[in-house]
């Protein structure tokens, strides 16, 4: 966390086809460049025949420069097939929040944001509302009005995307935002996108899962940070949570306990992934938390 | 637990639409007659408009005897269109375990039994296979081998049946039982039949959740332990519980992280049935844990 | 929650020896001057012999007048030996938050009380430092900066109590207030002051509790929710909560997990008591949430 | 789990001083054998400047023999100040269970035992009691009373030594065994004597934890496995888990509750251990789980 020089440290992300001699080929690489391994964590699915690592290294004694690691990582990434992905320390995240009128999961990721225990930017706050202007701007951050109707949706959605694309984002959160967006917006953005959903998916899904929560009647009540894809609350999960409930809680009570549930849950999610610690593959992600 | 005069204790539960005056009402029956009021929860549904209420009382110093009682609370039941039930502490519950060959929940029933936990008695044990019979009957519980075929199932249920009736069973427990009953068959028991579903409800009804969930790439695994009605694993719950599961999960760790959860929660649902502490409405139910 | 009259609504809390009779003669004095009982929850400590009750009652239709009710409560109290207490739901009790430099519980408790999870007003926060002045003056409240050396401390409280005074406080929420309270300070709110302490009661009492546990190498930290008593760190305990650690987990991730459980745990304690549903006897409490 | 040619599968365990090159070292010489690395956990705590590594690798296309592959580890080892261990898989680990008269720990072990969860075999179990040798006997595994008083204790470990010699056994598991081993026995077993102590740790060390929990009147109970040493109570914690209880819940109770707790807790420590999970360094855990 408080590494004296955060900027030499970096972090590679590795997905393959599993085979012989992946682990050594990559130790090899970077110790014989002079970087130091400090963390790695390392998955093999063996159904799927996949291999996923996570390594975090220090370049502080680096014996080349870092083009030329990061060539000789891509010739590695090469004869083994890998799709592979070095984040420097140095160059935060930015990240855009998308949000409706609820205003809990926004705040919270904005303290949490301004004690440190999110290592990105905010760039942006994009809303199709006016209230929580106010807000945003006192923790000096840009907020953007795109009001949305179901005849301006495609219009609107390319300021949005202009917006983003000017803030140069690499992560979109939506932060409880309450619309859909479009097949073709989720495309630009994939594994880019992380949504909580308010109930333990795949229970519940669509809209008002509080209300079909109390309705059946469950023990216990969830939510879910996933990535959205072009099917609705089908995405990779990144992570869940629960809180026991019972006859006594009615529906309102739901949305507090859930409210506090979505906060930490979404958080986690946005860590996670600032952090490089997550990976996808088809439905699924793998977390090196 | 340890009452001196346990046969002295009785349970009182009722149900009935929600109106004034009914806890003073039956809180004055009781007293009025001698009868000690030791514990009391109540419960109304604003919504449903409906009251619940858990009374245990001491009888040993009754003014009156139990059957003028019982009459007494018939009259107020009457006055306030309850449905109500009085169980009497020496009459333990007639339990029932049908199960397959899977052994995990039938050995933790007889053992919290034989502990002391299960305040009901076993009378006998069902199953479609023979290979638990010699470890229930070290426990001194009665194994029948009731073997079901698609074509023998009609002929099959009716001689459970009869066992159930022979022994005067109260409570069918299926302690993970590989079969679906059929629709006459649960219709005799409504609200007397305990299934433990591996999964969380609603998420991942039917066959093999856990590996609908290992699929589905899930964050947290559960257990549901319902009331079975005609609707396959739509009836109202009674417990649930969750373990947390990773990418590091195989199948394999699903189903033993789930063991663990279908043990506690099946005999959670199971005590709590034989203490009189759930009622059931609708689809749902209020539990007086 | 929009009950259409809540100023009608009063809740009754209760302790008293266990006796014969006691919750028949309640709901008759209730029912008898046309109070409607909503809700009500009890609880026998069979080795303390005590009895403890909370009961929600509406007084829209009240035969009498609230005078006249609450004499005759009061006879049935004198009769039983009851401690009583009525708290008529139009009067929000009044609340004093005291905190040092950490605002994460200081902002949630305002946050909370923004969005109507904490039925209370929030009368004044006192800081021994000022730097949260603008941020607690945002949300409309009053800020007083009473610092603290070892030599100003008597004269100080002196002043911290004729505040308390003067804004009628019922309830002192100690939100990360790194200050020890008086003696005579806290004679003077007998259960009537709540901290949060950063560990699992009564495992690592006094300073840095997160350091001790990260050095005796535990695989769940806590925190606790309590009433402050003379002394330090052993007053009733009102909530706990835990997370799961590791190895992985340096000090500065025990710290930040423990904010969002000081949160969450102070929260429910402060919500609990303003909505009277705590009961302290002896050295625990009973909760009816 | 399902291996086809798991005798060929061994696990490497590392403690050592973090020095540069040590993952590029390992993985170098375990390739350069043909030795195929499937999985890899490591851990570097900062403070006290260890490293930690838990390699699983197969060598069913070793290049050398296993004596050469073990001889250039240990090279590597003297080279960079480790303490290494490889496990065999075909070697399973030999346990011994002392016990006093609960039953719940030691069937439970049993049982998880027989359904294959544990890779270990359960060479014998010690009591103090004679009470449980039927049941142990079913299991197929020898039963030893070894009778305790404060006369004989000397002269009895003697002979509780000599069994385990004579088994041969790795690990001593204390499923609530009643006595406290002597220093010079728990010094013969540094690290291979796995105790439950029924609380959370360092919570209520000593007698009847669950008594002092509910005199203490805390909201959450729970259970701790750990190694034992020569200082009660303190030995380094492998694992812990709670469970929430109330005012409502009795001592008998919360020991229902925590037998639960007991049973998975123990169990999961166990199984960590025989599959070489655990790494111990001054009073703390690493658990590569």
């Amino acid at each position: 966390m408080s590494d004296l020089h955060s900027d030499q440290l970096a972090t590679l992300l590795v997905t393959c086809p599993d085979r012989r001699g992946l682990v050594a080929a990559l130790a090899q690489v970077l110790f014989g460049h002079g970087a130091n391994i400090l963390d790695s964590d390392q998955h093999s699915d063996p159904i799927a025949k996949q291999f996923f690592q996570r390594i975090r290294f220090d370049t502080s004694e680096l014996l080349t420069d870092r083009g030329t690691l990061e060539r000789a990582i891509g010739e590695v990434a090469t004869r083994f097939d890998m799709r592979s992905r070095i984040s420097w320390q140095g160059r935060a995240k930015r990240v855009a929040i998308f949000v409706s009128k609820y205003e809990h999961c926004l705040i919270d990721l904005l303290l949490r944001h301004r004690s440190k225990e999110l290592d990105c930017e905010i760039s942006l706050v994009i809303s199709n509302h006016r209230e929580l202007k106010p807000l945003v701007e006192q923790f000096g951050v840009d907020f953007h009005h795109v009001p949305m109707t179901d005849q301006n949706r495609a219009e609107q959605e390319r300021r949005e995307l202009e917006l983003l694309s000017r803030h140069e984002v690499d992560l979109i959160v939506l932060a409880r935002y309450m619309q859909i967006l479009s097949r073709d917006f989720t495309a630009l953005y994939p594994q880019r996108i992380i949504n909580i959903h308010h109930s333990f998916l795949p229970a519940f899904v669509g809209g008002k899962p509080y209300h079909q929560a109390h309705e059946r009647g469950v023990k216990i009540v969830g939510v879910t940070a996933h990535y959205v894809t072009e099917h609705l609350d089908e995405g990779p999960i990144i992570e869940q949570d629960v809180v026991r409930c019972s006859h006594r809680d009615s529906v309102a009570d739901l949305i507090r306990k859930g409210r506090d549930l979505e906060k930490v849950v979404l958080a986690r999610a946005v860590r996670w992934h600032v952090e490089d610690r997550v990976l996808v593959y088809g439905k699924k992600t793998v977390v090196f938390d």
